[in-house]
């Protein structure tokens, strides 16, 4: 990971302001313009932004890139020796609350912003968050391990096995429920991929993230930590669920499905949503309420941890490139999703490609691109004719997790059971089962 | 285009009882079960589905299957003949009226259920539509021609310019809007394909299409299509816009921005959303009224209808394998837009690749899989690493339209202009312009 100060490079105008002004890298300083007036921590410059700007992280966590030209004056305020932080000595907790365990494995919920140079660094404990939501303590008897330190949009499905692994553990030490702290970025595909690994899982586990870090005051990082605590402490879900802000309000949680969850916005806070159905849960106040009532699954917990990644998602276009099929067959790729458009559709000229793809034994599994509603490929004959190949419909399983149990499916299944598997509900993915034909 | 009737091979006990009971494909027929009494038209049976059932349409357009060992009788009400369609005669029209050019391309709007075959058949001609929606003529003096006649999925990046070509001549026969019938699967792809193609057009240019074919009670065709001409035959909007129903009610029709707009349900009316923004207007009762006043572009007309479709989109997700990256570069692709995770991040793992593909002249752009929100690769590693590799961010485009942008750029402007077209605003494909490095 670079380091943010090789790229302090401010230049010319800019370079000869700061120096003027005696400011460094991280000092909060003040900048007035003939319209505005900007206070902030000065960051780095990077190669990419205008050399004419110079860029504060203002107290609202955005950055603002000013114009030199515009500057009237220039002043630092204090220097920006990063705060020193003492975490708070351990609350007491009953030991007659349920035992919580609290995985990390990096992410924004585990991060705090270094002023002395802008960056985001994940580098609270596991621990540390504990120490900095003592409310936690009026609820559960918390056990922490930081397990990982990956931003999410840096796990691969050998990530998720480990977690997974360390999941299992846990509830081996008769841990009452687990809560996860983890990335937004692909937080959903490990909410899938662990609902698969884990399905029949006797305790609930919660994936749970933050959209703002917890040194911002807009941050959504206690109350999702709090309300996945609340739920992992009460006995009346099990299985994997992921739990994050249902709207900009900071009042309530949704708890969704592990496979129904998708990542709808980039930086609100409410960005998860469920697909296709309601929230399985919502907590309000610290209340829980059911919203599906799920009948818990009394099928043994046998966890497959296991994931191929030899698989791809293409997302289909007008204009898309078959020959993107054909390196795919070429590569030796084991299985294919498609994300078609409309009811499940792509363009002819892809069907020799796809054809050669299932003759060679390569899974090719169709899902659509509008995310919401069920694919029916007997409507249109392009759908039929996908259908006289050898696609398989996946009905309205989201694009995403179709992807990540096909990557299960022949991590812990033989060849010929890929199809069984992809088809029968495992773990939630499919809405109510349509019946044949519709 | 494969028959239906190659595939109706029913065999065994269904092929029996059908007999028995004298029913031919497209028959009419009622079954009755232990449970229940279905009636509807009898399909051909694919090979894909159960040799043990019996699928019928019902009246709501849509098949069931029934299982045979289930059936306690089965009986034909009424022969299978398609219904003869006699058009009805061209009604009078004022001269007066504004002069609107129907232009079919193809798709549901255009297609009525063949009750022979159950096939949904894109039948109609313009032509046939207009005469079947005679309250087209209290809004405007209409011509019609069938330009084309391709199930969207089906579209390709030359079928844009030729749509585009009959728009322009359209113009140029002093028709005061032009109103676009296409299939739903592509048309968002296709509508931000005519807002680049034809931007700054002096005059409404409205794709509609319908999620239900104009024979079935619930279909959208004709509240979309006229509700189209009227926004068409008023002088209140230019530009390229997209009109489909605004709810599951047959009242309002939403008229989205051509570069803003997603199919964002498979099956539903109002499956098209606007995204980032509010409809650019609301059509109710036949009356517009305006959500977002657009200044109307006075910039010369200046039609630039080429493609180039050698670009590729890519969805990024975890397990990514960057080979797909090698191979689109082996395979002298101009241009690649990344639908990343978040922010607009990828697994670093991708970097090498994507660094030779930008080396090479490759313009690289990144998106977001969140589809709404807005990307920004300053806050953490991961996006400044890409940024230092020399991807563009395309801030809250949407992927679909980057994708279509691209092909349209390298289709028009030189390799070195690319860039700045990409991150100009050209067709309000980026909604508020962000303040460097926010």
């Amino acid at each position: 990971m670079r380091e943010l100060s090789e790229l302090s490079g401010y230049k010319n105008k800019p370079l000869k302001m700061l120096n003027n002004a005696g400011i460094q890298i991280g000092d909060f300083i003040k900048i007035i313009t003939k319209t505005s007036e900007y206070s902030g921590n000065i960051l780095p410059r990077y190669e990419y932004s205008n050399e004419d700007f110079i860029v504060i992280k203002m107290s609202n966590g955005y950055n603002i890139g000013i114009d030199s030209n515009k500057i009237l004056s220039i002043n630092k305020i204090n220097s920006g020796e990063e705060p020193k932080f003492i975490p708070p000595s351990k609350p007491n907790v009953k030991e007659s609350l349920p035992k919580i365990s609290i995985l990390g494995t990096g992410g924004t919920i585990a991060s705090r912003i270094d002023y002395k140079t802008g960056a985001v660094n994940p580098a609270f404990s596991a621990e540390e968050l504990y120490s900095i939501i003592p409310e936690l303590s009026e609820y559960a008897n918390i056990n922490t391990e930081l397990i990982s330190n990956i931003a999410s949009e840096q796990m691969n499905p050998e990530d998720w096995k480990n977690i997974a692994e360390q999941v299992v553990k846990k509830i081996n030490d008769g841990n009452q429920g687990i809560v996860i702290g983890h990335g937004t970025d692909t937080m959903a595909y490990t909410s899938a991929a662990l609902s698969f690994a884990l399905v029949n899982s006797p305790i609930p586990i919660i994936l749970t993230g933050a959209q703002r870090s917890t040194d911002r005051p807009s941050s959504d990082a206690s109350l999702n930590m709090i309300s996945s605590v609340i739920v992992a402490s009460e006995r009346k879900l099990n299985g994997v669920y992921l739990a994050m802000h249902s709207s900009i309000e900071d009042n309530e949680v949704s708890i969704h499905s592990g496979t129904r969850v998708r990542k709808n916005h980039t930086s609100r806070r409410d960005a998860f949503q469920s697909i296709g159905i309601e929230p399985i849960a919502i907590v309000n106040q610290g209340n829980v309420s059911i919203n599906n009532q799920l009948s818990i699954k009394k099928n043994k917990f046998e966890p497959k941890i296991n994931f191929d990644d030899n698989v791809s998602l293409l997302k289909f276009h007008p204009g898309f490139n078959p020959k993107i099929i054909e390196g795919l067959i070429e590569s030796n790729v084991k299985g294919i999703i498609l994300e078609g458009t409309g009811l499940g559709h792509v363009n002819s000229k892809c069907n020799n490609s796809i054809k050669k793809a299932i003759d060679k034994g390569i899974f090719v599994g169709m899902t659509s691109q509008c995310l919401n509603g069920r694919i029916k490929m007997t409507v249109y004959s392009a759908g039929r004719d996908l259908l006289d190949l050898g696609v398989i419909p996946l009905e309205d399983m989201l694009p995403e997790t179709a992807l990540v149990k096909l990557m299960w499916a022949y991590g812990n299944y033989k060849n010929e059971e890929i199809q069984k598997i992809m088809t029968d509900d495992i773990a939630g993915e499919f809405t109510e089962r349509s019946i044949l034909g519709r």
